[in-house]
């Protein structure tokens, strides 16, 4: 086991009308003044932006809102959200929403908390020295930013989108009422699944032996968010499978999943240049490049790959063929994925990718040859190009 | 699923000479003036104390030291610490050691942060308004207080051992560097198996349906540990095995197993009633009542018990005769505590009780008839004394 650090400070109030604690969590923060930050109409239609206000209210806790926040966040949104704040002393972001409305309310954060451009942080250039705090009021089970360090933007010039983790950014509170997600439209909650999946499964693919706690934590996640997913299918308003799926999306992205080992990533930076030039949702794009990720780098270590196909996906161990074992794992997640809707490639999106549209995509993932991808198999910008290549 | 809330703020080092950042995480804390708080000679005696303190010196963090506490730490200590530290202006309390120094840490500080008598909060007459900041070094891995809510304190007048548990007591940070397990006698680290095996099994015997994702890492962890306690009879150096159960210590009790459904915690009140008389180590005196808790109340719910037998200790399923299933589990729990060594009655123990001691242990237990236990069987002080008798 490698060593590691695990901090996942988030107070979580997790249940049915979980939304009528935030003005005491938010009072418990010790905010005067409330950035109620969320994306499109849903959260005022369904009246939940009302209630969180009115919580607020009842706190004593004043507050400006800012709404507009759209899937793969954007760098604009962002610096008007910064400014807004400082206009109005906001002390306190509190995200309305899914991953997108929580990593905008982090960058706001961090360009309240630092001097200069937030951009800087995204792209490496400079670090911060703190966060403002953030809280959270979840309404999509997916990414996960609701207990992670993590953060993704994307900057509309250029059509950058980039992922920045530090621990300043960890939500202060997050508050989860699962029955919230009930009226989300069936290809947004899978797609959700399959970014919940996707962050144990870019971590549970590494060469680091002996993590065995950590292992079986991420199969009973993958294992839960499936056999959950599959209920949803035909039962979406399941309270009991939105809420699995729910607890799952923060267990799977707030490092429980990865402890002790080598983390892999791959996928996610992959589908990162992907969604960031074609704006396709964040989720489908990891369906959709998956596969041939694994197809690509399982040769590397087979044996792992037949753990997966074994202790999460259920399949028979041919113990003395683990490539059979291990191809048969990654046909049978690839079947779920078309199970619940979701691309196996880029085709099955609609969309066509030229070589040229390639060939970017990889100079842009490989930071114009400057870096490389993963640890399972150790990925420069061919391998890139050969993976979008294969998943077209 | 219930409603639940999660919160485990502690910032976890993990991993080989971890001790090393004690002094940058204790300055991280703010930290001025720290108590260096620990038990036996071991400690001193292994280089780790000289470790530690030169870890603070290096950090420019002051520091004084009090040894000293034994297993179930005793008030009377408590009391001589929160007068040195008001004496020293401590401002931060380090706990060098096992659960015992930590909930010893835990206690000083209620005590540092609230007027009047600590033992106050301890039998449930007045709370507290907060606790003076903890850490821990830990070199046994138990009792989970690294990562908890909980301590557990005895008062030699009258031999009672209460637990007392809130989020103020939650350690900042917890050093972990399973190395440091490696040269606890076998007994002692088979006694923290068993403690951490308790804490998931404590709240996994529940009637509450559909927890899904808490049961199966539940069932993870106590996997984990008893296949690594096997590793450990023979190979006690093996760094891997003392990681995986180090782990799993702190993920056992910082109510991860725990999250959405009613926890039970019967066999651990039992036992503090138990462990209050005959000063016996927490660990043992659990594995010595749990038996005769698992037969007393397990027709309440044979299909639980069912489940433990078969996704825990991997025995077949008869599917057709789930009381068949359940006891074949309870027994094969047993034979695993008799195969590293524990006691599964009291009388393994070398205790002969009385029925006026078991008459008195469930007096105590009930809080004089005024409290039940449990929820997967409500037992009364008559049950109680019924569990006792089963277990001499």
């Amino acid at each position: 086991m490698l060593n590691f650090e695990y901090y996942a400070p988030t107070k979580v109030v997790f249940g049915r009308d979980a939304e009528a604690e935030t003005g005491r969590l938010v009072k418990e923060q010790g905010a005067r003044k409330v950035l109620v930050h969320f994306g499109g109409g849903s959260a005022k239609k369904s009246g939940l932006l009302d209630r969180v206000c009115d919580s607020l209210t009842a706190a004593g806790v004043d507050y400006v809102t800012l709404g507009g926040v759209v899937p793969n966040p954007r760098l604009s949104l962002v610096r008007k959200g910064i400014e807004l704040c400082r206009q109005e002393g906001v002390d306190f972001l509190l995200a309305v929403g899914g991953g997108s409305v929580i990593d905008s309310c982090k960058a706001i954060g961090y360009g309240l908390a630092n001097e200069g451009d937030v951009w800087d942080f995204y792209v490496g250039k400079r670090k911060p020295t703190g966060c403002a705090p953030v809280g959270a009021v979840l309404t999509i089970a997916a990414a996960g930013s609701e207990m992670s360090a993590s953060s993704v933007i994307t900057n509309e010039d250029g059509g950058l989108k980039r992922g920045f983790s530090t621990d300043y950014a960890r939500c202060r509170f997050a508050v989860m009422n699962p029955a919230l997600t009930c009226t989300l439209p069936q290809y947004q909650t899978m797609v959700g699944c399959v970014d919940i999946l996707m962050h144990t499964l870019d971590r549970y693919f590494t060469n680091t032996p002996g993590a065995q706690l950590t292992d079986q934590i991420g199969e009973a996640l993958m294992r839960t968010v499936m056999d959950n997913a599959k209920i949803l299918l035909h039962d979406p308003n399941n309270y009991d499978a939105r809420a699995e799926i729910m607890w799952a999306s923060s267990l799977s992205h707030n490092n429980l999943t990865g402890c002790g080992m080598a983390a892999d990533w791959s996928c996610h930076q992959l589908e990162h240049e992907f969604s960031g030039m074609f704006d396709v949702t964040h989720g489908a794009g990891l369906a959709a490049v998956w596969g041939s990720w694994a197809r690509y780098v399982y040769r590397e270590n087979p044996v792992r790959f037949a753990q997966f196909a074994v202790n999460v996906m259920g399949l028979p161990n041919h113990f003395h063929d683990p490539e059979r074992t291990a191809l048969a794992g990654i046909e049978a997640l690839e079947a779920f994925f078309r199970s619940i809707g979701m691309p196996t490639s880029i085709r099955d999106m609609g969309i066509t990718v030229t070589d040229e549209q390639i060939a970017e995509m990889a100079l842009k993932c490989s930071f114009f040859d400057t870096r490389t991808l993963g640890c399972f198999k150790v990925l420069d910008k061919a391998d890139m190009a050969n993976i979008y290549t294969m998943a077209r």
